[in-house]
Protein backbone atom coordinates (compact mmCIF):
# COMPACT_ATOMS: atom_id res chain seq x y z
CA UNK A 1 0.00 0.00 0.00
CA UNK A 2 0.91 3.50 -0.54
CA UNK A 3 0.07 6.48 1.37
CA UNK A 4 1.33 10.25 2.38
CA UNK A 5 3.74 10.78 4.69
CA UNK A 6 4.79 12.53 8.25
CA UNK A 7 7.61 12.52 10.50
CA UNK A 8 7.20 12.39 14.40
CA UNK A 9 10.31 13.05 16.58
CA UNK A 10 11.09 12.80 19.90
CA UNK A 11 14.41 12.02 22.65
CA UNK A 12 14.06 9.55 25.12
CA UNK A 13 15.98 9.61 28.15
CA UNK A 14 17.37 6.58 29.17
CA UNK A 15 19.14 6.29 32.80
CA UNK A 16 21.36 3.49 33.07
CA UNK A 17 22.71 2.23 36.66
CA UNK A 18 25.27 -0.16 35.29
CA UNK A 19 27.01 -1.82 32.22
CA UNK A 20 24.76 -3.91 30.03
CA UNK A 21 21.40 -4.28 28.40
CA UNK A 22 18.55 -1.69 29.00
CA UNK A 23 15.69 -2.20 27.04
CA UNK A 24 13.87 0.77 25.37
CA UNK A 25 11.35 -1.38 22.90
CA UNK A 26 8.07 -0.19 25.18
CA UNK A 27 9.69 3.44 25.33
CA UNK A 28 9.82 3.76 21.23
CA UNK A 29 5.86 2.09 21.13
CA UNK A 30 5.03 4.24 23.30
CA UNK A 31 6.40 7.27 21.72
CA UNK A 32 4.67 5.51 18.28
CA UNK A 33 1.53 5.53 19.83
CA UNK A 34 1.63 9.13 21.12
CA UNK A 35 2.30 9.73 17.45
CA UNK A 36 -0.73 8.06 16.07
CA UNK A 37 1.24 7.09 12.71
CA UNK A 38 -0.13 3.97 11.01
CA UNK A 39 2.51 2.18 8.76
CA UNK A 40 6.37 3.23 8.22
CA UNK A 41 9.48 3.11 9.87
CA UNK A 42 10.79 4.01 13.62
CA UNK A 43 14.08 5.37 13.59
CA UNK A 44 16.08 4.78 16.55
CA UNK A 45 19.48 6.72 17.05
CA UNK A 46 21.96 6.46 19.95
CA UNK A 47 23.59 9.81 20.95
CA UNK A 48 26.69 8.81 22.24
CA UNK A 49 29.93 6.68 21.68
CA UNK A 50 30.11 4.93 24.95
CA UNK A 51 26.66 3.01 24.72
CA UNK A 52 24.91 1.47 21.82
CA UNK A 53 22.13 0.21 20.54
CA UNK A 54 20.86 -3.90 19.48
CA UNK A 55 17.93 -5.61 18.86
CA UNK A 56 18.42 -8.66 20.53
CA UNK A 57 16.06 -11.63 22.09
CA UNK A 58 13.96 -10.49 24.88
CA UNK A 59 12.50 -13.36 26.36
CA UNK A 60 15.56 -15.70 27.95
CA UNK A 61 18.01 -13.79 30.17
CA UNK A 62 20.34 -15.83 29.58
CA UNK A 63 20.82 -14.80 25.70
CA UNK A 64 21.79 -11.82 27.19
CA UNK A 65 24.19 -12.45 29.83
CA UNK A 66 25.79 -14.73 27.59
CA UNK A 67 26.51 -12.31 25.07
CA UNK A 68 27.50 -9.39 27.47
CA UNK A 69 30.51 -11.98 28.84
CA UNK A 70 31.35 -12.94 25.78
CA UNK A 71 32.22 -8.98 24.47
CA UNK A 72 33.72 -8.55 27.34
CA UNK A 73 36.19 -11.40 27.07
CA UNK A 74 36.61 -9.83 23.07
CA UNK A 75 37.44 -6.48 23.90
CA UNK A 76 38.83 -6.92 27.89
CA UNK A 77 39.61 -3.74 30.07
CA UNK A 78 43.19 -2.90 30.70
CA UNK A 79 44.84 -3.95 27.36
CA UNK A 80 48.18 -2.99 27.79
CA UNK A 81 47.98 -1.94 23.54
CA UNK A 82 45.38 1.05 24.77
CA UNK A 83 46.83 4.60 24.12
CA UNK A 84 43.36 6.47 25.23
CA UNK A 85 42.98 5.74 28.90
CA UNK A 86 41.86 8.77 30.25
CA UNK A 87 38.21 7.87 31.92
CA UNK A 88 39.41 4.44 33.12
CA UNK A 89 39.48 1.15 32.02
CA UNK A 90 36.13 0.68 30.89
CA UNK A 91 36.65 3.78 28.29
CA UNK A 92 38.05 2.50 25.27
CA UNK A 93 36.60 -0.55 25.72
CA UNK A 94 33.05 0.77 25.23
CA UNK A 95 34.09 2.90 22.22
CA UNK A 96 35.43 -0.68 20.56
CA UNK A 97 32.07 -2.05 21.65
CA UNK A 98 29.90 0.44 20.23
CA UNK A 99 31.62 0.07 17.23
CA UNK A 100 30.58 -3.45 16.84
CA UNK A 101 27.44 -2.83 17.54
CA UNK A 102 24.97 0.14 16.22
CA UNK A 103 24.46 3.23 16.52
CA UNK A 104 21.21 3.30 14.51
CA UNK A 105 18.30 0.92 14.04
CA UNK A 106 15.09 1.00 11.75
CA UNK A 107 12.66 -0.78 12.71
CA UNK A 108 9.13 -1.03 10.52
CA UNK A 109 5.64 -0.72 12.04
CA UNK A 110 1.92 -1.20 10.51
CA UNK A 111 -1.11 -0.55 11.73
CA UNK A 112 0.30 1.62 14.88
CA UNK A 113 2.74 -1.49 15.70
CA UNK A 114 6.03 -1.92 15.92
CA UNK A 115 7.04 -5.47 13.12
CA UNK A 116 9.74 -6.47 15.28
CA UNK A 117 9.56 -10.69 15.47
CA UNK A 118 8.41 -12.55 18.36
CA UNK A 119 11.46 -13.01 20.19
CA UNK A 120 13.06 -9.08 19.31
CA UNK A 121 13.52 -6.20 21.85
CA UNK A 122 15.28 -3.05 21.39
CA UNK A 123 18.31 -2.37 23.69
CA UNK A 124 20.01 0.16 24.71
CA UNK A 125 23.54 -1.38 25.89
CA UNK A 126 25.46 0.62 27.88
CA UNK A 127 29.25 -0.05 27.75
CA UNK A 128 30.57 1.84 30.70
CA UNK A 129 30.04 0.80 34.11
CA UNK A 130 28.80 4.03 36.09
CA UNK A 131 25.29 4.98 35.97
CA UNK A 132 24.91 7.18 33.00
CA UNK A 133 22.06 9.86 31.50
CA UNK A 134 21.81 8.50 28.12
CA UNK A 135 19.71 10.48 24.92
CA UNK A 136 18.25 8.38 22.36
CA UNK A 137 16.46 10.26 18.98
CA UNK A 138 13.35 8.11 17.76
CA UNK A 139 11.71 9.68 14.61
CA UNK A 140 8.90 7.91 12.90
CA UNK A 141 8.46 8.50 9.32
CA UNK A 142 4.87 7.09 7.78
CA UNK B 1 15.69 17.37 -5.88
CA UNK B 2 12.56 17.13 -3.34
CA UNK B 3 9.58 15.81 -3.60
CA UNK B 4 6.43 14.04 -2.23
CA UNK B 5 6.57 10.84 -0.26
CA UNK B 6 4.85 7.81 -0.05
CA UNK B 7 5.39 4.44 1.61
CA UNK B 8 5.43 1.12 0.15
CA UNK B 9 5.79 -1.96 2.31
CA UNK B 10 5.82 -5.64 2.17
CA UNK B 11 7.00 -8.93 3.85
CA UNK B 12 9.39 -11.20 2.44
CA UNK B 13 9.73 -14.53 3.11
CA UNK B 14 13.08 -16.27 3.35
CA UNK B 15 13.80 -20.26 3.23
CA UNK B 16 17.22 -20.98 4.40
CA UNK B 17 18.59 -24.43 3.89
CA UNK B 18 21.69 -24.36 6.03
CA UNK B 19 24.06 -21.74 7.80
CA UNK B 20 25.43 -18.99 5.33
CA UNK B 21 24.71 -15.87 3.31
CA UNK B 22 21.89 -15.99 1.41
CA UNK B 23 20.97 -13.50 -1.36
CA UNK B 24 18.02 -11.33 -1.27
CA UNK B 25 19.03 -8.48 -3.23
CA UNK B 26 16.58 -9.61 -6.26
CA UNK B 27 13.54 -9.74 -3.54
CA UNK B 28 14.38 -6.51 -2.62
CA UNK B 29 14.20 -5.11 -5.96
CA UNK B 30 11.46 -6.57 -7.09
CA UNK B 31 9.54 -5.14 -4.25
CA UNK B 32 11.00 -1.95 -5.17
CA UNK B 33 9.63 -1.90 -8.97
CA UNK B 34 6.27 -3.21 -7.24
CA UNK B 35 6.49 -0.08 -5.35
CA UNK B 36 6.45 2.60 -8.71
CA UNK B 37 8.15 4.87 -6.47
CA UNK B 38 11.67 6.74 -7.76
CA UNK B 39 13.60 8.49 -4.92
CA UNK B 40 14.15 7.71 -1.48
CA UNK B 41 15.02 4.72 0.63
CA UNK B 42 14.49 1.03 0.77
CA UNK B 43 14.61 -0.34 4.34
CA UNK B 44 15.25 -3.89 5.19
CA UNK B 45 14.49 -5.31 8.49
CA UNK B 46 15.43 -8.93 9.80
CA UNK B 47 12.71 -9.88 12.30
CA UNK B 48 14.87 -12.86 14.30
CA UNK B 49 18.01 -12.67 16.82
CA UNK B 50 19.28 -15.99 15.37
CA UNK B 51 19.94 -14.73 11.73
CA UNK B 52 21.33 -11.22 10.51
CA UNK B 53 21.55 -8.78 7.55
CA UNK B 54 24.91 -7.58 5.76
CA UNK B 55 25.28 -5.80 2.73
CA UNK B 56 28.44 -7.87 0.99
CA UNK B 57 30.64 -8.29 -2.31
CA UNK B 58 27.94 -10.50 -4.38
CA UNK B 59 30.68 -11.58 -7.23
CA UNK B 60 33.35 -13.68 -5.84
CA UNK B 61 32.22 -16.80 -3.21
CA UNK B 62 35.62 -17.14 -1.73
CA UNK B 63 35.17 -13.83 -0.34
CA UNK B 64 32.09 -14.90 1.48
CA UNK B 65 33.31 -18.48 2.54
CA UNK B 66 36.40 -16.83 4.46
CA UNK B 67 33.71 -14.07 6.10
CA UNK B 68 31.41 -17.00 7.27
CA UNK B 69 34.60 -18.71 8.26
CA UNK B 70 36.27 -16.37 9.54
CA UNK B 71 33.34 -15.67 12.00
CA UNK B 72 32.60 -19.00 12.84
CA UNK B 73 36.57 -19.00 14.25
CA UNK B 74 35.61 -15.85 16.03
CA UNK B 75 32.67 -17.22 17.88
CA UNK B 76 33.17 -21.23 18.12
CA UNK B 77 29.80 -23.69 19.24
CA UNK B 78 30.60 -25.12 22.69
CA UNK B 79 32.26 -22.17 24.23
CA UNK B 80 32.10 -23.36 27.99
CA UNK B 81 31.70 -19.88 29.11
CA UNK B 82 27.81 -20.14 27.28
CA UNK B 83 24.76 -20.81 29.78
CA UNK B 84 22.37 -20.43 26.90
CA UNK B 85 22.49 -23.61 25.36
CA UNK B 86 18.95 -25.19 25.09
CA UNK B 87 18.67 -24.94 21.66
CA UNK B 88 21.87 -26.93 21.04
CA UNK B 89 25.60 -25.65 20.10
CA UNK B 90 24.70 -22.81 17.46
CA UNK B 91 22.13 -21.36 19.38
CA UNK B 92 24.35 -18.61 21.67
CA UNK B 93 26.61 -18.25 18.56
CA UNK B 94 23.56 -17.53 16.40
CA UNK B 95 22.57 -13.99 18.72
CA UNK B 96 26.65 -13.38 18.82
CA UNK B 97 26.85 -13.24 14.95
CA UNK B 98 23.41 -11.37 14.71
CA UNK B 99 24.71 -8.87 17.80
CA UNK B 100 27.91 -8.16 15.56
CA UNK B 101 26.19 -7.86 12.00
CA UNK B 102 22.73 -5.74 11.06
CA UNK B 103 19.72 -6.24 12.11
CA UNK B 104 18.05 -3.04 9.43
CA UNK B 105 19.78 -1.94 6.55
CA UNK B 106 18.72 1.23 4.57
CA UNK B 107 19.88 1.33 1.07
CA UNK B 108 18.77 4.58 -1.46
CA UNK B 109 17.35 4.38 -5.00
CA UNK B 110 16.82 6.23 -7.16
CA UNK B 111 15.14 6.06 -10.61
CA UNK B 112 13.10 2.89 -9.42
CA UNK B 113 16.69 1.35 -8.91
CA UNK B 114 18.68 0.58 -5.48
CA UNK B 115 22.12 2.81 -5.56
CA UNK B 116 24.27 -0.37 -5.08
CA UNK B 117 27.62 -0.80 -5.64
CA UNK B 118 28.89 -1.97 -8.01
CA UNK B 119 29.87 -5.13 -6.65
CA UNK B 120 26.94 -5.20 -3.12
CA UNK B 121 24.49 -7.27 -3.01
CA UNK B 122 21.90 -7.64 0.18
CA UNK B 123 22.03 -11.14 1.98
CA UNK B 124 20.36 -12.24 4.80
CA UNK B 125 22.75 -14.50 6.64
CA UNK B 126 21.73 -17.97 8.66
CA UNK B 127 23.37 -18.81 11.93
CA UNK B 128 20.89 -22.04 12.32
CA UNK B 129 22.74 -24.79 10.80
CA UNK B 130 18.79 -26.13 10.06
CA UNK B 131 16.81 -24.84 7.67
CA UNK B 132 14.25 -21.94 8.77
CA UNK B 133 11.33 -19.71 7.48
CA UNK B 134 12.74 -16.19 7.67
CA UNK B 135 10.45 -12.75 7.48
CA UNK B 136 12.24 -9.78 6.23
CA UNK B 137 10.10 -6.71 5.95
CA UNK B 138 11.33 -4.25 3.35
CA UNK B 139 9.71 -0.20 3.29
CA UNK B 140 10.50 1.83 0.86
CA UNK B 141 9.86 5.96 1.28
CA UNK B 142 10.03 7.99 -1.56
CA UNK C 1 5.57 18.05 15.73
CA UNK C 2 4.04 15.85 12.79
CA UNK C 3 4.49 17.46 8.89
CA UNK C 4 4.79 17.21 5.37
CA UNK C 5 7.78 15.11 3.82
CA UNK C 6 9.73 15.87 1.35
CA UNK C 7 13.34 13.32 -0.08
CA UNK C 8 16.48 15.30 -1.03
CA UNK C 9 19.74 12.82 -2.63
CA UNK C 10 22.77 13.30 -3.21
CA UNK C 11 26.27 11.13 -3.62
CA UNK C 12 29.36 12.25 -1.82
CA UNK C 13 32.79 11.56 -3.18
CA UNK C 14 35.19 11.01 -0.23
CA UNK C 15 39.21 10.31 -1.51
CA UNK C 16 40.75 8.13 0.87
CA UNK C 17 44.53 8.52 1.63
CA UNK C 18 45.25 5.61 3.80
CA UNK C 19 43.07 2.92 5.81
CA UNK C 20 41.94 5.04 8.66
CA UNK C 21 38.95 6.95 9.82
CA UNK C 22 38.17 9.46 7.46
CA UNK C 23 35.50 12.26 9.06
CA UNK C 24 32.25 13.20 6.69
CA UNK C 25 30.05 14.80 9.02
CA UNK C 26 30.54 18.26 7.65
CA UNK C 27 29.88 17.13 4.38
CA UNK C 28 26.85 15.51 5.66
CA UNK C 29 25.92 18.71 7.33
CA UNK C 30 26.33 20.89 4.20
CA UNK C 31 24.24 18.79 2.04
CA UNK C 32 21.81 19.47 4.87
CA UNK C 33 21.72 22.67 4.74
CA UNK C 34 21.60 22.26 0.78
CA UNK C 35 18.20 20.83 1.26
CA UNK C 36 16.45 23.62 3.35
CA UNK C 37 14.75 20.58 5.09
CA UNK C 38 13.98 21.43 9.08
CA UNK C 39 12.81 17.87 10.67
CA UNK C 40 13.23 14.28 9.52
CA UNK C 41 16.17 11.92 8.72
CA UNK C 42 19.43 11.80 7.21
CA UNK C 43 20.69 8.33 5.52
CA UNK C 44 24.00 8.06 4.67
CA UNK C 45 24.81 4.66 2.41
CA UNK C 46 28.56 3.78 1.59
CA UNK C 47 28.32 2.36 -1.66
CA UNK C 48 31.47 -0.30 -1.40
CA UNK C 49 32.25 -3.80 0.34
CA UNK C 50 36.36 -2.91 1.41
CA UNK C 51 35.43 0.57 3.56
CA UNK C 52 32.63 1.08 5.84
CA UNK C 53 30.89 3.72 8.09
CA UNK C 54 31.14 3.99 12.05
CA UNK C 55 29.88 6.89 14.20
CA UNK C 56 32.54 7.42 16.61
CA UNK C 57 33.94 9.95 19.14
CA UNK C 58 35.43 13.19 17.10
CA UNK C 59 37.21 14.68 19.90
CA UNK C 60 40.37 12.80 21.05
CA UNK C 61 42.58 11.24 18.01
CA UNK C 62 43.74 8.76 20.54
CA UNK C 63 40.53 6.93 20.83
CA UNK C 64 40.20 6.41 16.95
CA UNK C 65 43.81 5.01 16.93
CA UNK C 66 43.54 2.39 19.31
CA UNK C 67 40.46 1.41 18.10
CA UNK C 68 41.62 1.08 14.76
CA UNK C 69 44.65 -0.84 16.20
CA UNK C 70 42.41 -3.04 18.02
CA UNK C 71 40.39 -4.00 14.74
CA UNK C 72 43.27 -4.78 13.10
CA UNK C 73 44.93 -7.27 15.96
CA UNK C 74 41.42 -8.67 15.68
CA UNK C 75 41.19 -9.26 11.72
CA UNK C 76 44.73 -9.46 10.88
CA UNK C 77 46.10 -10.02 7.54
CA UNK C 78 48.22 -12.75 5.71
CA UNK C 79 45.62 -15.01 7.77
CA UNK C 80 46.29 -18.15 6.63
CA UNK C 81 42.77 -19.55 6.21
CA UNK C 82 41.60 -16.95 3.80
CA UNK C 83 41.76 -18.21 -0.07
CA UNK C 84 39.76 -14.56 -1.26
CA UNK C 85 43.90 -12.71 -1.53
CA UNK C 86 43.82 -12.08 -5.43
CA UNK C 87 43.65 -8.08 -4.47
CA UNK C 88 46.27 -8.56 -1.44
CA UNK C 89 46.95 -9.07 2.04
CA UNK C 90 44.23 -6.58 2.72
CA UNK C 91 41.83 -7.32 0.57
CA UNK C 92 39.89 -10.25 2.85
CA UNK C 93 40.59 -8.41 6.01
CA UNK C 94 38.51 -5.45 4.32
CA UNK C 95 35.65 -7.16 3.80
CA UNK C 96 35.39 -8.81 7.61
CA UNK C 97 35.87 -5.01 9.09
CA UNK C 98 33.66 -3.77 6.74
CA UNK C 99 30.48 -6.53 7.79
CA UNK C 100 31.93 -5.86 11.21
CA UNK C 101 31.28 -1.94 11.58
CA UNK C 102 28.40 -0.29 9.37
CA UNK C 103 27.02 -0.11 5.40
CA UNK C 104 24.08 2.65 6.50
CA UNK C 105 23.21 5.08 8.92
CA UNK C 106 20.34 6.51 9.87
CA UNK C 107 20.72 9.98 11.67
CA UNK C 108 17.92 12.47 13.20
CA UNK C 109 17.76 16.41 12.38
CA UNK C 110 15.92 19.14 13.57
CA UNK C 111 16.40 22.67 12.62
CA UNK C 112 18.21 21.75 10.03
CA UNK C 113 20.74 20.67 12.12
CA UNK C 114 22.07 16.87 12.51
CA UNK C 115 21.23 15.70 16.27
CA UNK C 116 24.47 14.23 16.49
CA UNK C 117 25.83 14.12 20.32
CA UNK C 118 28.86 16.36 21.72
CA UNK C 119 31.13 14.06 20.62
CA UNK C 120 29.86 12.11 17.68
CA UNK C 121 30.88 12.45 13.69
CA UNK C 122 30.52 10.29 11.43
CA UNK C 123 33.43 8.51 9.81
CA UNK C 124 34.15 6.51 6.30
CA UNK C 125 35.85 3.97 7.41
CA UNK C 126 39.03 2.97 4.63
CA UNK C 127 40.15 -0.60 5.11
CA UNK C 128 42.41 -0.68 2.32
CA UNK C 129 46.22 0.45 2.31
CA UNK C 130 46.18 2.39 -1.14
CA UNK C 131 44.16 5.28 -1.64
CA UNK C 132 40.72 5.11 -2.80
CA UNK C 133 37.62 7.40 -4.34
CA UNK C 134 34.81 6.25 -2.77
CA UNK C 135 30.91 7.04 -2.56
CA UNK C 136 28.76 7.69 -0.25
CA UNK C 137 24.72 8.12 -0.85
CA UNK C 138 23.18 10.59 1.28
CA UNK C 139 19.18 10.80 1.32
CA UNK C 140 17.35 13.29 3.59
CA UNK C 141 13.70 12.17 4.48
CA UNK C 142 11.76 15.49 6.44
Amino acid sequence: MTQAVAVHQSILTVRTREQGLHEITEAVAGELAKSKLGRGVATVFCRHTSCSLVIMENADDSARRDLEAWLNRLVPENDPHFEHTLEGPDDMPSHIKMALTRTSETVPFAEGRLLLGTWQGIFLWEHRRAPHTREVVVTFLA
